[in-house]
């Protein structure tokens, strides 16, 4: 009962902060005044302003009370049509991915550009025991080649946790792979050819772009709206004008605009396609770093035909290096699975088996609670401090979920250019134009807030800010 | 000086042995005769002797003295031109490779399909400890993210582990993969597109056929010698014939007849398609497993200007389940790395970092060396054995290297039938066909020998021999 009372008071504050009503440095009620206010004890009033302190909006000033701390940003409008800068600043995109996962390898740079796990946010311990107790369990764990499907543990303990995201799913439904970036290629080569027409969001996580290039795709794009992605008006306009063969898409916490396609637009979604039998490959990499009340529903969840490819990892959630990925590719399991014993064999055992250990002793949960709110209060932190250091005129996103922030800037300024800027200060981030082929969103920037906020990072961002206020015109 | 005289006269006895000049159930001199008649001390005759019995080329029996065990067997020729079966005896390509994978998971099977280490001949205690000692002293081993390329620490071991087969190679020529299946697919990737034109050796590999098919390319097969590998008289004329665009051979016990090339002949390979600017990818996955007197060199140390691109793993000497490849591209290097980063960011970093680890902490060597002795104690054994219970008119190779016998039977003796058969008894093999894309070789099996001699591999042994004489005419 109390704790009810605490987190309605606390998201009253929350959506009286977020809109703007309460502003930055503005006092609140001493704790007594908001218990009589509301009618609440001394401790819940004391737990609502924790609360709204953890997740960085107010701050405690010793005997003076509490202030609020953040101010809404303007959120970026939804992308708009290409617009292709002739300046000659552009690096070619090869060039500039190339670039980029150069200063990612490079330990002196303080590190924007990662929609990845810091290794401050893993549990090194806790798999590090996993792993042990494993190999002293079973001496000879992981020796041999796999099944080609995939580590029975480990998909014993998938289509557990399926039951998170509303799903019901049988181990034998699911593949394991390297990492879910070879779930989506052998999705992506089970139901296209070269070719083929597919359809993704804009902007989108350029290693979608870049793979589907190397498998001879056209792509065809729809912008995103940065509160709830794709729109099906839009989605069907495309549908009607191309041959599409499938639909690659992030629908909890794209990448990067953060977007969360609400329950009936995903049901929506799934039977838009399934009505004209087009595949769709559900990329749900960020489910699980939600920083809501609870765990979005899938677009798989609402899948009765077998008709969505479910591709996932534990890549940004536990354990990035272990490269353990999976899919429930529906009625495309058979084929996947052919796929995956011509391209791969089977996958790393040891570290498919540590995972499915991990998960049968209860370590995820736990693990996984404390990850997506120590995220959120990143975000905040960092939201704030971009409020701050940046100029006036940018827009920011508010995420739901994940580890990145979009930033729109001045048009004037060119995030290629910026970066070579930052490269020489040491700061890296992911400049806007490998978000989509023809390097559209050349005055955006992507911000990951997975490293924990420290003095550097501030810094950081101080200086980031200053460059950016020096190239607005 | 006492160990150069066991050889020499263990030597000189298998010389006779083999070729037939000493046979089976003949009884071999006493040890004070052999000690007199060769002029070597009793000891050295006795060690002599010792050495003919681990290979299971004779046998002491008590009382009476040494006999030989062994008779030699015919050779099979080289593989002729195409013949279809048209007996409507076979299965499609796929369903046969599905129904192998299928028994080779089943535990209850006796495997003779695997072209690959048993359990019992992996050092299980040592990698284990090998994986505890590193997580100890390096507690996040293999959590974040590797660097693309791979592991330092593994390719570094690697490039000293170069020495070996005549390389002078250094860590950044190296890319490390998941198995060698995808340092074959990235190199292939690499030097062609679709609708190209490579060149196999035949009979293959069945992953090689799989792997050139799924990536559209056409296949160009030439005869293998089962003795010296690719003949370059007919590699020539081929080139002459169609415009290949790579070479993807095994040099080193060829899969799955276990020819060895002799140096000279790969010398003049590298040097035929360096001229004709055709890229070599050669896969030497099995060079660790000889059983002559020293590692053979691979085509790659007669490489001067990168254009050979070797290919390799330890999935057959240490750990498959690992899946720790690599490759070593060439001037294709740039272009190697460029796909890895598409198609699979990057490896395992934990089981990468303790295969560096083992080699670094001087495991491997010793290993390796057992590993060999066993394999080729086990190649007499089961060669023996064929030799007893399979009909006369068979021939089996005498592989110098590897883990697999291939028998010519009866030409009237349908591979597939004879699996069916097999399969009823809890007995598997790989049937002929499956080393072609048009099937050939349906009166040809290949027997794997990587399990260890028993009661039960002696009796299934048996089962198939009566199997093969039921089904000659």
């Amino acid at each position: 009962m109390e704790d009810f009372l605490y987190e309605q008071v606390s998201d009253k504050l929350e959506h009286l902060i977020r809109s703007g009503s309460l502003k930055t440095g503005d006092k609140l009620p001493s704790i007594r005044a908001l218990s009589q206010e509301q009618g609440i004890s001394l401790s819940t009033a004391y737990k609502a302003y924790s609360e709204l302190e953890t997740k960085g909006l107010v701050e405690a000033r010793t005997k003076s009370g509490y202030y609020i701390r953040f101010s809404p940003r303007a959120i970026p409008s939804a992308p708009s049509a290409p617009q292709r800068r002739e300046d000659g600043k552009n690096l070619s995109y090869e060039a500039l991915i190339q670039q980029l996962q150069r200063t990612q390898a490079d330990e002196s740079f303080i590190q924007f550009s990662r929609s990845a796990p810091s290794p401050q946010l893993l549990p090194h311990a806790k798999l590090r025991k996993t792993m042990m107790d494993m190999m002293r369990s079973q001496p000879s764990a992981g020796l041999t080649y796999d099944v080609i499907q995939g580590n029975v543990l480990l998909r014993e303990q998938l289509a557990l946790q399926a039951f998170h995201w509303g799903g019901k799913i049988q181990a034998s439904e699911i593949v394991t792979t390297h990492g879910c970036l070879e779930a989506i290629t052998l999705c992506l080569e089970a139901v296209t050819k070269p070719g083929d027409y597919v359809l993704l969001e804009s902007p989108t996580y350029f290693g979608f772009l870049r793979i589907c290039q190397h498998l001879g795709l056209k792509i065809i794009d729809i912008p995103g709206h940065p509160d709830t992605g794709v729109d099906l008006g839009d989605l069907e306009n495309k549908l009607n004008t191309y041959p599409i063969s499938a639909c690659l898409l992030v629908t909890t916490f794209t990448n990067p605009l953060g977007a969360l396609m609400p329950e009936a637009q995903k049901k929506e979604l799934v039977d838009l396609l399934e009505a004209r039998n087009i595949p769709l490959i559900e990329d749900d990499v960020y489910g699980d770093l939600y920083f809501g009340p609870g765990r979005p529903r899938t677009c798989k969840s609402f899948d009765k035909t077998g008709n969505v490819l479910l591709c996932s990892s534990f890549s940004k959630s536990l354990a990035p290096g272990y490269r353990v990925g999976w899919c429930i590719p529906g009625k495309y399991l058979q084929k996947v699975i052919h796929l995956k014993s011509i391209r791969s064999l089977s996958s790393t055992q040891i570290t498919h088996q540590a995972i499915g250990y991990f998960l049968a002793h209860n370590r995820f949960d736990l693990h996984i609670r404390g990850m997506r709110k120590a995220l959120y209060t990143q975000c905040m932190a960092y939201t704030e401090a971009i409020g701050r250091y940046f100029p006036e005129d940018i827009k920011v996103t508010q995420p739901k979920g994940g580890f990145v922030l979009w930033v729109e800037m001045n048009p004037e300024v060119h995030s290629n250019v910026l970066l070579q800027a930052a490269a020489e200060e040491k700061i890296n981030f992911s400049p806007g134009p490998i978000f989509s082929l023809d390097q559209r969103y050349t005055h955006c920037m992507r911000i990951s807030f997975s490293k924990p906020y420290s003095a550097d990072v501030d810094w950081a961002l101080r200086m980031l800010g200053k460059l950016v206020r020096q190239a607005t015109p």
